[in-house]
């Protein structure tokens, strides 16, 4: 928000990061983070070559939990309050992702065809997570007796 | 809260009847209430014989869904205001539970062990929900600019 750190060096980056390596225990500590990123990263026309039949991968689903996961993070880090993100996610591949604090849903999300979860770059994704996370930030500040309740 | 009508005729119990006969498509709509509200009843001597290894049985969580949209339902009656229950249940039978109006998080219930959910009898069944209701009602009316945020 403040600032513009290099893509991979955003907080947000780096908890993906921290969230992917620690899934893998220790498997993927030595691969770039690039290698690592890559799976978020699905442009426009690749999303088109991907069908919207069947279920999502679980794969994509673990991803879309990493990213509300490292949101939720990065607001906890921000505000010192503790997030829980619970995701509702049908098997077709939509539903609804809120990150709550005490009575406040901070960020609420309503998703859809995850079969093509992803971003056109890291810095569409950092957009995103930080429209989000500043979005939560804004609720945690406006609301604070709400989040003590 | 107000009156003590019969179990039979409470608010709550009435939605839960709406909710199990939907699902059934017609099927049940002539078997009797006791009948339909029967397995929401587990004697303590019955949950004692319940083995906690093994994930619950889906029927089991369905029941538990309807208890908390019964819930929400007679919250919403109470307060005009639109609830969405999300269910974020472990397959092995704990999670949460919470009831969500704008930006308001007007239930939030942590469940375990659901392998045994069930209650004494209806009015404890009643008992317990009435005080989930009051406390929903009694958060949006605390909160009304969450609620419509």
């Amino acid at each position: 928000m403040t600032d513009h750190p290099a893509p991979a060096d955003h907080p947000i980056v780096k908890s993906l990061l921290r969230l992917i390596r620690a899934e893998a225990g220790g498997a993927w500590d030595g691969e770039p983070d690039d290698l690592l990123l890559s799976p978020f990263i699905v442009t426009k026309q690749a999303k088109r070559e991907l069908p919207l039949i069947g279920d999502p991968d679980p794969d994509v689903l673990a991803r879309v939990e990493k990213f509300y996961t490292a949101i939720g993070g990065e607001i906890e880090h921000r505000t010192g309050k503790a997030i829980t993100p619970i995701l509702n996610i049908h098997h077709e591949g939509w539903g609804r992702i809120v990150l709550i604090t005490g009575r406040l849903v901070a960020v609420t999300a309503h998703v859809r065809e995850l079969h093509r979860f992803g971003f056109q770059d890291l810095g569409q994704l950092i957009e995103k997570a930080e429209k989000l996370v500043a979005d939560g930030v804004a609720a945690i500040e406006k609301y604070p007796d709400v989040v003590d309740a």
